[in-house]
C-alpha cells in the first residue's frame, strides 16, 4: 500500500502549489528571478528512470508540454530540464524559463543563490488561470 | 535541407565519443570523477522539446535506458538528468551518475570545478564493449 501523498518540506517551504495534473503536483518556485516550476509526481518512486513504462511516459509528456509552455509563455531563450533529487529524494521535475539576461545565465539554476524576488498575489492568479485555460491544470 | 552532423567544438574537446545509436552520438565526459555520459542527437534542434514528437519519444527512451544503465553499472545513488544547452546550443542530454561521495555531491556537476581525473585506455574500451552488450551502442 501507498502512504498518503505529501509533499517533501523543503519543495512545501521553496514552492506555491498551483495545481495539479493526473501526472502530479505543478509548483512554482517562490523566488520569481525566473519562471521555475516543477512537477511532482504522486508516487513512491524516487527517480523518473524508477516509474513503471506507462506512467514515465505519461509524466515525461506532462513535463515536455510544461516545459514548451513555459518557454512560450515567459519568452524564454532555453528551458532547462533536471531531473536532480540529491537534496530532496521526492521525484520531482524542474522546467526552469531562461533568458540570457536572467541573473543565473549561463549557469545553472541548481544551487546559485537567485536574488530575493516574489510574485505577487495577482501574478499568482493570472499564471495559474493561464495554466488552467493552456494546459487543463485543475485546482 | 540539413547541415551535416558536426559535434559542437566544446563536447568534442570535452568528450570522448564512444559510439552511436540512430537517436544519437554517445559521449563519455573525459573527467572521470563521476560517469558522466552524454546523448547528442544527430539533429537541428536545440532543445529537445522542439524535436517532433516521434523523434522526441525515441530520443527519450534511449535517453532515460542510458540513464538506468550507468545507474545500475556505476552502483549510483542517483542519476541526474538534464537538458539544459545554456552553453553550448547543440541539443544534448546529460545522464550523470552521482554518488553520495562524489567530489560534487549533493550540487550538480553542471559548473562544478571537478578534480582532475581521467580515464585509462583500457577503463573506455571495457565502458564500451559493455555498452555494445546491454545496450546494442554501435561503433
Amino acid at each position: 500500500m501507498s502512504k498518503p501523498f505529501a509533499l517533501h518540506p523543503r519543495l512545501a517551504a521553496d514552492c506555491h502549489v498551483l495545481g495539479r495534473w493526473p501526472e502530479g503536483v505543478l509548483l512554482l518556485h517562490r523566488n520569481a528571478s525566473l519562471p521555475w516550476l516543477i512537477l511532482v509526481p504522486e508516487c513512491d518512486a524516487e527517480q523518473l528512470i524508477e516509474l513503471p513504462t506507462e506512467a514515465r511516459h505519461a509524466v515525461t509528456e506532462r513535463w515536455h508540454a510544461l516545459a514548451a509552455w513555459v518557454g512560450r509563455h515567459f519568452s524564454c531563450d532555453r528551458v532547462n530540464l533536471g531531473a536532480i533529487g540529491n537534496l530532496v529524494p521526492q521525484l520531482h521535475l524542474h522546467a526552469v524559463g531562461r533568458r540570457r539576461d536572467d541573473p543565473a545565465w549561463p549557469g545553472v539554476a541548481w544551487g546559485f543563490s537567485l536574488p530575493d524576488a516574489s510574485w505577487t498575489q495577482a501574478e499568482l492568479e493570472t499564471l495559474t488561470a493561464e495554466l488552467r485555460k493552456a494546459l487543463a491544470l485543475q485546482a
